[in-house]
């Protein structure tokens, strides 16, 4: 882990997983997909660990809980970064394949669509590790059935996408359901029981997952396509979340 | 993290934390701290990881959840192991300062009493690790009014055996309440509120934390003096834990 100051933090509520990449010798820092309810926890966290927030960057336009980027940026003066393919609001704007540098680390964006069209995985090959939002979970992947999803658009992207890193790469995906904090490319190529079977079957499981209506879309997604809320801690804002309102304009 | 195959798992009702600890060259593993209600996960991630359990360990004998080293012992074979001090059933028994070992890996016990009179704190030195049980916890520390509790005692376990390790070392809690996976010993020793205090300070604050009763002390303490179920997945025994009825003998 030399050079690099790294931390995973957890929102029980939405069952999110916020992550921390800081650069040791610069002290810059990123954070991947933060949760708006948590921006003091991790604002204080990355004060502790002596880092400087240079960007907050969401995986994708989350559906199942509101983003913490906007905050962050009001609280830190970060940069906010999310997928061009997203069509949501940030500050800056990645295509497939580009980087982002955070002082002597790089992470590199791979495009990974078929949950939402604008999902990416971000790789930080110097540390083996692939943040993979929720297009690779841990033995489980994210829905297709909402916000332009497309299983067969998911199960290339994986594929062809995250598969293809070397097998001892560490996975870290925005959700765990069971109280795993992460997987490797190895055993997701082994032991996923949707993505090791064949495109025909993978689509058929997708079909059939008769999930719920996700409780927090309506909410969360008009938020997530302007960047979440830019005040830290609103009480007007976070009665809202919680009450599944969505912002008033 | 060369050599050490290494997963944190999560049990969202008590907030627990359950640590695998592999040899990557030997596939030999310990657990430390599995809880009853999710050892069939835990038992399915070491197989999938390709180790072989060799040790279940406890940080103590737990108030707040029932311990899965008995049922672990009936799925793996593996030995079981708590502190002589816990005055628990276990089949090893661990004195000050004694090691465990890994196959290639080596767990130093550290004895750390005061929140009950048997904790340990499991160091891994050669990748800079330490699990603190309730001892020491992120920006926190285990009560000390119940199970011959004593903050003093507890203070100076912290003091004298954690805080003593490399500033660098990572602190690995057996439960956080804010989805804090993991912190450091220069993190606790700037930051923790309460153990950053002098001894007079910190005991006057552990006796005025004004705590209710812990909610499963009745079932989890008479199940983890006697290293908790041998059954895996009993439903009477699953419905007595929920239920918080003792063991019936």
């Amino acid at each position: 882990m030399s050079g690099l100051v790294f931390r995973q933090l957890f929102d029980s509520t939405s069952s999110t997983y916020t992550y921390i990449i800081g650069c040791g010798v610069t002290r810059l820092a990123a954070i991947i997909d933060p949760v708006y309810e948590k921006v003091s926890r991790d604002v204080k966290m990355i004060s502790e660990l002596n880092l400087q927030l240079k960007y907050a960057l969401n995986t994708h336009c989350h559906a199942d809980h509101v983003t913490g980027t906007a905050a962050l940026r009001t609280a830190t003066g970060c940069q906010t970064i999310i997928s061009k393919a997203s069509a949501a609001k940030a500050d800056l704007f990645l295509n497939d394949n580009e980087k982002v540098k955070i002082g002597n680390l790089e992470l590199e964006a791979r495009s990974t669509p078929g949950h939402t069209d604008g999902c990416m995985t971000f790789v930080l090959h110097s540390h083996g590790m692939c943040f993979t939002g929720d297009a690779l979970m841990i033995r489980a992947c994210g829905r297709t059935d909402f916000q332009q999803g497309d299983a067969r658009r998911l199960y290339h992207s994986v594929h062809s996408r995250v598969f293809s890193l070397p097998e001892e790469f560490s996975v870290y995906p925005a959700h765990d359901y069971q109280g795993r904090t992460q997987s490797s490319v190895r055993e997701e190529k082994l032991y996923n029981p949707r993505l090791t079977k064949s495109e025909e079957e993978f689509a058929t499981i997708m079909e059939n997952l008769g999930l719920r209506y996700p409780a927090k879309i309506d909410v969360s997604v008009p938020w997530n396509m302007r960047c979440g809320p830019t005040v830290v801690e609103d009480k007007e804002i976070l009665a809202d979340i919680a009450a599944n309102k969505p912002p008033a304009n």
